[in-house]
């Protein structure tokens, strides 16, 4: 299954795509931009030490994925998804990892959108049959984009569908060192946005980059 | 500093007095009823092979302790705080561990309580002189009671004073396999809490009893 980003020239895109690539899987930046999306995908490229990433404009990059990550800043998601609805297909799974984020004084603080998270802000956009899975929200962009670094982590994942969680769940696996784990139904993004959140103030609390998170016991 | 427990007969207290008196510190079970509270050092004391933990009235309780942890079921603390309220002097700390959670449908639930954390309810109703600690939301009472269980985990802790945060962090450092992390201001209680629930739901789907998290990267 080909892995799209819309929103592919950010760091968290180009963090998963290295991860993605690097394990076998067909990747395709997008961008509103055709040759944007080329320089990303090059970017990545030159990393790997083989041409496994493409660049596309949106467009294009939705027709020829199976499993579409958001990687656009959180409070663009909703605007972005809006763009390329009228593309989806039966079979198409979107995949939300935006974290609702603001630096005040120093410190990373959560974005309260009226209780709900960012991801059930965006669902509620997306036609019926394409199916929203929150992933991916608490693993650090830094930590992906230096393919030495073993993650060592969990990947948490949650949504209403079933299947579509299943889908994203395998594709996770694939990346080693990385454990998938299902966090239950879409409002648990509640909480993974929040402690994506944590993870970046105990960064720069403790002066770090990489705070991930793993369950013991489990 | 002795550490009490308001609500010392349930599980949480139990695993939390067990662990901190097997740590050398001195140990006050509180309770409604002095002979409960007895009763439930006794069988603390039994499992540790020694006369460690004491069970008093909660007046006595808290006259005998520096560091109170409430560790009554999340809906009752106010409440219990507020009848011990007369009794506090400066020098206190109150460390909260209660987690808003139901259980819907065999799934748990958070509780929303108007957006903010059952911590920031309990500071409202505290002189200003002292001050509350989040912390030890996230470790499950199952693994904390089995002291041959090696915790290997965060405790994550937070609240505004800084002398009270620091004064037990190095409480909790007391505790063998468990590292403690400043989380940051009293707020942060939100996201633990979902946490702590995120770990009880994970326990269910996964048929484990003990989900906890660690920090990697930091």
């Amino acid at each position: 299954m080909a892995l799209g980003f819309l929103g592919g020239t950010g760091i968290e895109a180009e963090g998963l795509a290295l991860r993605f690539a690097a394990a076998g899987a067909p990747v395709i930046l997008g961008s509103r931009s055709a040759d944007r999306a080329g320089e990303a995908a090059a970017a990545c490229n030159a990393v790997l030490g083989a041409p496994l990433v493409r660049g596309l404009d949106n467009a294009a990059m939705v027709e020829a994925s199976e499993i579409v990550f958001i990687t656009v800043p959180f409070e663009k998601a909703v605007d972005a998804v809006g763009g390329i609805r009228s593309l989806f297909r039966p079979g198409h799974v979107l995949v939300d990892v935006t974290v609702p984020l603001v630096f005040r004084e120093g410190r990373a603080e959560h974005v309260e959108q009226a209780g709900e998270s960012n991801s059930e802000t965006i669902a509620r956009h997306l036609p019926d049959f394409v199916p929203l899975v929150a992933a991916f929200k608490t693993i650090p962009a830094s930590a992906l984009v230096d393919l030495r670094t073993v993650l060592d982590c969990d990947v948490f994942l949650c949504g209403d569908s079933h299947d579509a969680k299943e889908a994203v769940m395998k594709t996770a696996a694939l990346i080693p060192s990385l454990r998938a784990l299902d966090a239950g139904p879409l409002r648990t993004a509640r909480t993974l946005e929040r402690m994506a959140v944590l993870a970046v103030d105990l960064n720069r609390r403790y002066r770090k980059k990489g705070a991930r998170f793993r369950i013991q016991g489990v």
